[in-house]
C-alpha cells in the first residue's frame, strides 16, 4: 500500500460550502476505497466556521497545529475578501505549499493563492463572475479566462464553485490512477467533466 | 415580497457530505438573492456531527427545538443504515413532513423516509448502488430505477449524491421560478440537469 496521505481544506469564515465540500466528497470516497488518505480542516482558530451560506464546519486544527499536508485545498467565497489582507494565513499557505504535494483552490480561492505569491509566472484560473477581482490580486499571474481547471507544477486552480468536483476527480487520477477517478464519480453518480478547457461559463460572462 | 420561508436538513452520524451541502448550496445561493430563506441544521443533539467521509458539520438545533421547516432535507450516507431503526428519528420525520411545504431526500434518504411511511403508495427513487436496500425498506413504495429525481406531490426524492444539485434547482424552479434557477446553476458554474429522466447510472447498476 502507498504511505498515508492528508488532504487539508483550510476553512475561514465565509467559505464556499460546495467549494469545500464537492472535492471532500470525492476526496473522502478515495479515502473510503483505499484507507491511504486522511481528511483534516485547519483554520486561524479551531471549531465551528461559519460558511458564506450559513451553515458551518468544524475546524479540526489551528493553522499552526495542523499536521502536514500533502493535498492542500484552499476554497473560494466572499470571505476571501477579506483574508487577502491576512498576513498569517498567506504566510501558512507559502510554508505548506512549499511542503506539499499538491496545492489545489476553487472558485476564489486562486486569489489567496495569487496574493501569497505562489501563483507567479504560472497558469491559474477562477470564478468567472469574479474574475475582475480575482485577477486584480495577481498581476503576475498568467489567468487563464476559459477553463475548468488548470494545471501548472504542483498548482491546479479550478473555476467557480462546482468546478472544484471536477478537479479534484482529475487530481486523483494523477495521483492514483483514472480507473480509481471514474470509480468515484459513478458512485457520486457525477456527470464528470474530464476535459479541462470545457468552460461554457467563460463565455456567459464575456471573457471569450 | 415572499413570507420568510426556512429550509432545513435533518443530520445525523455518518451523512454523506454532498447530499447536505450540493442542496445547500443552491438554497443558500437563493437565501442571498431573495434574502426569503434561511437555512437550519437539525440533529438528535446539536453540534458538531462527523460525516461519512469524517468532515463534520454543526447542527444549529436538537430536533425537538428546530423551528418550523418549509423545505426538509433529508441526506444519505452509511449512517442511515443506523437510522432506520430510530423511532425517535422517524416520528420526528412524519411530524415535520405533515407541517412543510416540500420533503426532500438524496440518495439513501428515501430509506428514512421510507421507514416513516411517508412514501407508501407513492413513486420514489434513490442511490442506484444502493437500490436493493433502499427499497427493501419501503415495501408499499412504487420504486422508480432510472430517475435523476422523482416528485410525488410533497416528496421529491433523488438518485444518489450529485443528484441532490439537480433536484434543488428543480425544487427552487418550484417553488420560486425557472429563471432563479438558472441563475443559481450559472453562479455555481454548475450543468444543471433538468430532465428528471437523465440517469445513466441506472444502466450502469443494471436496473435497466
Amino acid at each position: 500500500m502507498a504511505s498515508r496521505k492528508t488532504v487539508g481544506v483550510l476553512l475561514f469564515e465565509g467559505f464556499e460550502l460546495l467549494d469545500v465540500f464537492g472535492p471532500l466528497q470525492a476526496w473522502g470516497m478515495l479515502a473510503e476505497i483505499t484507507r491511504a488518505y486522511t481528511i483534516v480542516a485547519a483554520a486561524e482558530t479551531p471549531g465551528p466556521i461559519r460558511s458564506a451560506q450559513g451553515p458551518r464546519a468544524v475546524a479540526d486544527y489551528a493553522l499552526a497545529d495542523c499536521p502536514p499536508i500533502d493535498v492542500i485545498l484552499v476554497p473560494g467565497g466572499i470571505g476571501t475578501r477579506r483574508e487577502v489582507n491576512n498576513a498569517a494565513l498567506l504566510e501558512w499557505l507559502r510554508r505548506r505549499a512549499a511542503q506539499a504535494e499538491v496545492v489545489t483552490s476553487v472558485c476564489t480561492g486562486a486569489a489567496l493563492l495569487a496574493c501569497a505569491g505562489l501563483l507567479d509566472g504560472r497558469r491559474a484560473t477562477s470564478n468567472k463572475l469574479a474574475f475582475k477581482w480575482v485577477t486584480s490580486q495577481g498581476p503576475a499571474v498568467q489567468w487563464v479566462g476559459q477553463a475548468r481547471w488548470v494545471e501548472d507544477g504542483k498548482f491546479t486552480t479550478s473555476s467557480g464553485v462546482s468546478a472544484g468536483i471536477d478537479m479534484a476527480l482529475a487530481m486523483i487520477a494523477r495521483l492514483v490512477d483514472v480507473n480509481t477517478a471514474e470509480q468515484i464519480a459513478i458512485r457520486m453518480e457525477y456527470e464528470w467533466h474530464r476535459d479541462p478547457s470545457w468552460d461554457p461559463f467563460a463565455k456567459i460572462h464575456g471573457l471569450v
